[in-house]
């Protein structure tokens, strides 16, 4: 790394933290690039090279958490954990960083969802939640345990959607509500199916389930 | 109904008319609440009286075309047809509905997300497709071929969910894809689940579900 790249990376670290500091101490929305960049010791404009716009701040942050909870699930995969198990502690993660971080969460699920399609898919890139899950689903279908006429991408993707709405939800509407409970019902359901996995005794074996 | 009550239904009437036809016209993002005003020969104070934001004209386009959607599913059910066909007719219906409109569908959706809380449940209140599909799904928990331990009404919201979410997602980004295609994936995931219904012959019959 030359001294250059090190004082770049340097400047970032430092804009990052100060960001951080300030979205925690006076609220996302209230803290302004200004502020951040006053805090930081640069001018707004050198803020503005390194994150665009306030939210990539989040984004970095989200980023990073993902980046250790895909480390620790990668390797407790590779030490032969149940998946499914594996994938029901990751949704109790995300579940409890949900609930601790909300206030900085609400403006990180809207970016997702951001309707300018430049930031939608950056804040889709920083934050691979769908891919973590499939590979979490991989070893299970390659046993046989996940349907196979759909894709692991899809599978995942569909995973990291309940979790980001609910999650969305929660925190906009029902931020007093246990989220665990929320995200343990959402994981079921995608895994289960809406359709009974079995009959109850009383009722006679008719269409018991759908032909597509 | 009063003289009075019969004019305002009138000029709603008309300003409805006026707003959709120049939002097909000229688009939605082009047309400004003062372009609305002008084609309906009202004010624009007026325009407000009657829509307090212009998505507010798309939720009224929105709930419209829901209610005759429910009143078909509802005929059709008092009819005895199959609920789960039903349920797949519903879907492939909102499916066309998307893909004929675009254009105005990506606001509406946009509007179920607004940060504003208020904004958010009004377009909540006014979409109810959640309740729909609970109202499809009750005969079949009547008759125990939907899982009995989560709500229907959580299960319907959550396949509410994953149409508004897929049709987001392909409005914004893959609007030449077949939208049919995706939403039948996303009802057969929501409705069979990942883990698969049935082992295939040649592995051992190991954990085959989820405890969950």
């Amino acid at each position: 790394m030359t001294v250059r790249e090190y004082q770049k990376k340097r400047r970032r670290e430092r804009i990052f933290q100060a960001a951080m500091a300030l979205f925690r101490q006076q609220g996302f929305r209230e803290t302004t690039a200004t502020d951040i960049a006053k805090a930081a010791h640069v001018s707004r404009g050198t803020f503005f090279n390194y994150y665009p716009y306030k939210e990539a701040v989040l984004l970095e942050y989200g980023s990073l958490l993902l980046a250790d909870l895909r480390e620790e699930v990668r390797r407790r995969l590779a030490q032969g954990e149940d998946p499914l198990a594996l994938l029901r502690y990751l949704f109790g993660r995300l579940a409890a960083f949900t609930q601790a971080e909300k206030d900085l969460l609400l403006p990180l699920l809207y970016e997702l969802l951001n309707p300018d399609p430049i930031r939608a898919k950056a804040a889709f890139m920083a934050l691979p939640l769908g891919d973590l899950i499939a590979e979490v689903l991989k070893p299970l279908r390659d046993k046989g345990v996940v349907r196979q006429d759909l894709s692991l991408e899809r599978m995942g993707r569909t995973l990291a959607d309940l979790y980001f709405l609910a999650a969305l939800r929660w925190a906009a509407y029902t931020p007093n509500r246990d989220f665990g409970g929320e995200v343990e019902k959402s994981l079921s359901l995608a895994l289960e199916g809406i359709l009974a996995r079995s009959q109850p005794a009383q009722v006679s074996r008719k269409s018991p389930k759908a032909k597509a």
